[in-house]
């Protein structure tokens, strides 16, 4: 078995971005700017946007981090999404997902420019991914290809099987494996909470991504001997010995199933950094683009 | 083995629509209006046109055919658009695919106003699909929605099996039955030219949808007894006893698979009348949406 290692992949992905960001600066361009805006105080949420805003540091990216009240209106935040839409130094803006209850998500994501639309959520960026036009690509997915093609992991005519049809990732890493590219050509199964003989479905899959949420759900006997294991879920469990009071698992056992297949992406350090590298790519090539 | 009629249920589906159309007209309204392009002489396509223009006639809609030459400019072509895009009266516009080589399919398509989508194939109405957001569905695909439907096809928990990825069919069929509308939830496996071991797939089908455009593909040995089939392909093969020199033939080996399933469309009658009249329904729902 051999790691995956999304730091890894992200960190050399990182270092070209910065090259690329530098050289522009030095040619007297501006840098890419990532807006990142963050409503409520929700943990997770606070831990995600600050790595973000990190990996712009890191990167040689401007960033800028809006915070707002878990009370904030949502009108006042399409305010503030247009003015980002407006401003011409913005290349890219991410709205940190889940936002609280009162507020839409799908309206808050149609009102960023399909242009800035870093994340990938937009209905364009969907629709134009589906369709095979260049886009951007919605960060998770688009980082666990980026993983694939750093670690040169064959997918042409594999059998790739997802479990979660959420429209962050297990929908369009359906749609990203099963199109024409590299890494894709994969003939794709996509499983969800009304399937059936899950177990028996998931050991077809030479590569298996899980994206469900549900800590350690896939054991070892779900799985083909050698197939290649992505594991997306990253849930905080109780752990009292831990001094922050919980401990991170992803939606695969992995002490139980690495052994037992050929790659495999270790929670923490798999495709979280990744995702984040893929934000920062989008983030870049819009700049590209516009300046 | 139970026939799912296509030319029955669009029947149905058309007499709801008539009535509701005679209804706003008797209220002072407008008819619903659907703007119809055909560039050049492709016999399918006029078939298909001449098809459409005939169900608008039948239903009491207004509809307009537009023919050009097969040499017709892409400029113009985009102009006529915008024209119809501007057009109060018009509710849907179509362009009959293909268009000759000189004329850029998603140019075309991308200069339809997504309000007037009617064939939803803008990246808007594909992206809205994805995220199921209300939107037109494209018409194939939303005409097999509606024949399960009408038949209650039971789909929930189901293996579906869809040969073919293209954006008209394969790919936007298996998003839908693989989302949680009804029908929907099933597991659903995409399979294209890379699939290796296709027939044990096909296997393990409960259902099968069929929309690779090669006659005959899809041979008894590859369907689990008691499948539900949907055969989506329509091909001329040449047919010297036939007066117009051809026969259609679907992606399915009618003969021998029928016997074996619970339910299969016919070839033509299956699916052809569908995607008329889902493309009648999507032409209703947007003149209601304006008017």
């Amino acid at each position: 078995m051999q790691i995956l290692d999304g730091k890894l992949a992200a960190q050399a992905i990182k270092d070209g971005l910065k090259i690329s960001a530098t050289q522009r600066v030095i040619e007297g361009k501006k840098a890419p700017h990532l807006a990142a805006i963050l409503v409520g105080n929700n943990g997770a949420s606070e831990t995600y946007v600050a790595a973000k805003v990190k990996a712009c540091e890191e990167t040689g990216f401007k960033s800028t981090l809006i915070r707002m009240e878990e009370d904030f209106s949502e009108y006042k935040l399409l305010e503030k999404i247009e003015s980002l839409n407006q401003d011409p130094d913005v290349d890219g803006i991410l709205v940190q997902l889940p936002l609280p209850k009162h507020i839409s998500d799908k309206k808050v994501i149609n009102a960023i420019d399909p242009g800035k639309d870093v994340d990938g959520f937009h209905p364009v960026s969907v629709g134009k991914m589906v369709e095979g036009i260049p886009t951007f690509l919605p960060a998770t997915p688009y980082g666990i290809m980026l993983l694939l093609e750093h670690y040169k992991i064959e997918t042409k005519g594999k059998h790739a099987v997802v479990l979660g049809r959420s429209n962050i990732v297990g929908r369009p890493i359906s749609i990203l494996l099963s199109g024409s590219g590299n890494p894709g050509n994969c003939t794709v199964t996509i499983c969800h909470s009304h399937t059936k003989d899950l177990s028996s479905i998931c050991q077809q899959g030479d590569i298996i991504v899980a994206a469900i949420g549900i800590p350690e759900f896939v054991k070892v006997d779900m799985i083909k001997p050698g197939a290649v294991v992505i594991d997306v879920g990253i849930t905080r469990v109780a752990d009292p010995s831990k001094k922050s009071g919980f401990r991170l698992r992803g939606d695969v056992d992995f002490d139980a199933v690495s052994p037992n297949c050929s790659w495999i992406t270790p929670v923490p350090g798999g495709v979280g950094p990744m995702t984040i590298a893929a934000l920062l790519k989008n983030t870049f090539n819009s700049c590209i683009q516009k300046n």
